[in-house]
This record gives structure tokens, sequence and C-alpha cells, in this order.
């Protein structure tokens, strides 16, 4: 069997492990083709970073750090303080030493003239996470948030990394741009994941940041409305709260509401032609009404990994699909 | 008074600390400008390495490893470790944590456009060397040595660095090319501290690969011909040997036998107008003739600061200059 799943950072990576786990990887004949936001990369201290693909990769790697969700196990931050002491700017950002090796390797590669994805491939020799983490896109493409600046008031746009972590979303957005977006192609493999699975999946990931940033590149949204694989949500919102992340903040932005409900209505049904699912899961308790979409309410939180591979197998339930 | 120093790396920043403690520093009006060797200078990992450089900043502004003579106090090496696992080459160099803090903030202001002289100045602004650490140029030039490949006996340049740490200079060195010199002009200020200066002093780092390579700076040589200023050098060879490092390799790739007289021979006299030295420091015992030249014997192990300093004074002495 061949899933594909959308997916973001911490989120995304704990239900790849679900997958894996209700696929019975590793040992199985199945392929797990994850499709990873790269809206949230950033160039910090002569450094390309990709947090979410990172977060995939170290999770599903064994070289997460469990307690934090993301970066390195036994992370150390000397590189971090040294900077700190050049006055280098940028200390909000947890930048582990472990972590900046990662960073090393892909920026010397993509500067070599490499594309994301080839350099993806390269360090995921070493991780081996079991799943074919493919960026979104080659392309640069960074999130930007519209806000108005603390001090001066000014609006200005900032780059995501600096709202979510420096302001941990607590600066009201005005609007959030996937900056890059409308130029760049999906990065090679993605759209021929989309078309040959058999059974996509919308972790549940940021519905703007995460996904919705993978939906902004062009192609990506078509190729979900034309595959004939089903296409199945999870939602990220349980009891009208995001399950992590400040999800709320980014939604508020978009004028969505921070239900279930709203979320499954912002992606929309395929049947009409304009929306993605075919399938929509909630959180049990949390009702939900998308017209032309299946819903079903199973328990949601991904507190363990087979409690998260039971979401995955109630998603491939309200799709039809049987793993065999 | 304005004393200029040619330098390398750990024999020259000892020098330097020397230098500093003879004329008083900190606290006296005397000013140090140290022309620094970058022909060790190296890309590694996408980061630019200086060496010498780094090593006369950490060693003055109190930073360095005392044991080592190089690299960071406290030096962590997760990062290397790091790069390692994923295979990433040249493991053989000693890349610290702390010391890459050094390397990132250096490696973003030269893409961002800015000559190494500036970086230079921007990383001492933390550093607080308390003399003018000057690049010999801003112009990349890179040492390169000339050896049969130990496996496949094909005569190949490696970088110096590869020769001197990986090989330990171990394989023999048919040449040494200073790659770039040629085209390379001295950095801002590097010719007005000479002719400005009161005294020029060639530090005892190599006399190849140190002093050597500055000199092979275009511009460099003739103002030490014409600075109104004596020139004193102070011989790296005691009782035949290197007192660190390993310059008879060096010496012995350019002709030159590993004596304090041949290498005093090698500088040469000012007063044939081919030369550089108007006087020569030997060790205690050492006998040399160099025709034109002042020789004087003193000891010159720079066993510590004092020890560094009273070499200094025998410096200013044999060249008549007195601190006042």
């Amino acid at each position: 069997m061949k899933v594909t799943v959308v997916v973001g950072g911490v989120g995304g990576a704990r239900f790849l492990q679900g997958v894996k786990r209700a696929l019975g990887l590793p040992g199985a004949e199945h392929r797990v083709t994850a499709v990873v936001n790269t809206g949230d990369d950033v160039w910090l201290h002569g450094l390309r970073i990709c947090p979410d693909l990172d977060t995939c990769m170290y999770t599903l790697g064994g070289g997460i750090d469990t307690e934090r969700g993301w970066g390195r196990t036994g992370e150390t931050w000397t590189v971090r303080e040294e900077l700190a002491a050049y006055g280098a700017g940028s200390e909000w950002f947890g930048l582990g030493d472990r972590d900046i090796a990662t960073h090393l390797v892909r920026t010397r590669m993509l500067r070599a003239g490499y594309p994301l994805s080839a350099v993806t491939e390269a360090l995921c020799a070493r991780w081996q996470p079991g799943v074919d983490l493919l960026p979104m896109s080659d392309d640069r493409v960074e999130t930007h948030v519209v806000v108005d600046d603390p001090d001066t008031g000014q609006r200005q746009a900032i780059h995501f990394q600096e709202w979510w972590i420096r302001h941990q979303a607590a600066l009201p957005a005005h609007s959030i741009v996937p900056v890059g977006a409308e130029e760049s192609t999906p990065a090679p493999g993605v759209l021929d994941a989309v078309a040959d699975a058999d059974i996509v999946l919308l972790a549940p990931s940021n519905p703007v940041v995460s996904v919705g940033t993978v939906l902004a590149v062009p192609g990506i949204r078509t190729a979900l409305a034309k595959t004939a694989a089903p296409v199945v949500g999870i939602s990220p919102i349980v009891a009208d709260r995001p399950v992590r992340g400040m999800a709320d903040a980014c939604l508020t932005a978009i004028g969505v509401a921070t239900t279930a409900e709203a979320v499954g209505r912002h992606y929309g049904s395929r049947r009409d032609g304009e929306g993605l699912l075919d399938g929509w899961l909630v959180h049990t308790g949390d009702g939900a009404e998308v017209p032309g979409v299946e819903v079903r309410a199973v328990p949601l939180l991904m507190s363990d990994v087979d409690a998260t591979a039971e979401m995955v197998r109630a998603a491939f339930s309200v799709a039809g699909v049987s793993v065999d």
C-alpha cells in the first residue's frame, strides 16, 4: 500500500510514527511518503534550518528529544552561548550543537548546488526514517506574519519563526503569507506521491502554517483534487483547542474558528470540486458537520505510538481502505 | 612606540603576549600591530576557518586553551562528532563547538560582503586582544603542499592543513605554494603599519608557511625593505630543531637547513637591498653568522610571558630602540 501524508513538524512527525506502526513498518511492503512543509525554514547564522524536515527525520530516525518534541536528544548548547557572546542575534532560536551539524551538512550541499530534496535524502541516509521525506518544494518559500511592531506600532512582516518562537504567537497576526509560494514548484516526487497513492492523509498539523503552506505550492492542491486515492484529514483541534502549538492564533488570522468543524469546512469537500477531503476525523465528543465529507469521531490524542496507529487505522477505515 | 610584528599562529600569539608585556600593555601608550598569516585559512564544512588569526585572538583575549596552544579553553566537540556521523569528512581537523561560533560569525559576514579585515575587527570587539590584528590580506591565499599521494604515488597538491594536521607533515614536500598570493594585495593598514613602525619584528613563527607566506603578498617585502624602522627577526630554530611545530619539514622543502644561521641567511640582510633583517636573535649557544646582520644570542624559549618579554627587550636592544 502506498500512503502519502501531508505533514508539518512535531505533530506531523508523531503522526508518521503512527502511520508506520499501523502499516507494520519496518518490515512490511508498504510505502509511506511524507510531503513536508518547508515554510518554517529559515536562514540563521548563515545556516539553512528546516525545522519540520528535521523534526520528522529525527523523530522517525530515533534522534529526537522526546520531551521537547523537537531537536536532538542529549543536545548541548555551546555554540548558541558563544554566538550570544558575539552578539550575533537570533538567540531566541533553539540552535543546538548536534542540530548544527545537520545544518552545516545541509547548507554546504545547498551552496554546492544540490536541491533541498537531494540534501534531505542524503541526510536521511544516516537517519533511515523508514518513510520518504519529501520537502514540499525545492524552492525557497518562507512564511511571514504581518504584525504590529510592539514597540513602534508599525505594521511589518516578520519571519514565522520569529513570530512563533520569539513572540510565542502572542502578537496578533493580520495575515500569514507564504512568501515565494506562488513562484514555487513541487519538489520531485511530490505530485506523483499524491497521484499514485492508495490513500492521502492530512496529518493533524497546523492547518494554516503547515498543511496550508504545502497547499500553497501551485500544483499540490490540484493533485489532491484529482488523485484517485481517498483523502482523509485528521483534526488538530480537540475540544476547541489545538492539541499542541498555537494553531488558534493562525486560524484567527485567516478567519477560521478554532473548532474541528471549522477546520474541516476550511479544508472542504472534494465533491464540490473546491475542497480537499473525503473523510474527516474529529476527536470523540467533538461534533462536526462538514457537507460532503464523511466525519468520524475517534480518540485523537497521540499519547503514544499505538494510540496514534489507532487513529491512522480509523482514517483508513473512513476511506474504506484496508491494510493487507 | 609603534611595534609591528609579522606572526603566524601559536608561536606568534605567544610572542605577541611578550611584546605586550615588554611594552607594559595594557595601560601604556604604545601600539602593537600584528600582520597575521592567513595562508593556513581553509574552508571546511562551509565555514571559513582562520587558524592563525583565531589563535592570536584567543591567546591575547584570554580564550585560548593554554595546554593545546590552539582552540578554545573548555572546548567541546559535539558538532565534530555529529559531522563524523554524517560522514561529512575532514574529521582530522580539530573543529570545536566554541570555535565554530567564531567561524559562523566570520563566514556569515564574509558572505555578506565584509572583507576579512573588517570581520576580524568585529570578532576582536569581543576578545579585546590589545593589539591590532590585521590579516596579511583580505584576498584568499591558501598554502598548498605538493606531495606524492601515499596510496597512488601520484604527485598532487593538498591544502596545507591536510598536510600539517592529517599527515603531520610526514609526507615529504616537493614544494610549498601560497596559492593566490601573487594576485593578492595587503589588507588595509598592513603597509602603513610597516612604514610607520618604530620597530618591526619577525616573530619566531614558521619561516616558510607563516612569515614566508606573509612575505609572499606583493608589497609587503618591499615595505619591509623601505621602512625607516629597524627590522629584527627572532629565530624559531633552537639547537637545530624547531621550538614547536614541524618547521624542519617546511625548511627542507625550500632547501634551507634547520639551523638558526640558515634561517637568518634565508631572511637575509637589508643592507644588500635583498634581505629583510637588521638584527637576528638566536638562542644562547646557537652560533650564527649572517652577513650584514647584527646577531645576538639570548635565551629564546617562550616558557612564560616574562621570558618572552625578555626576548622582546633583547630585540629592541639589538635594534637600538628603547621603550619609554
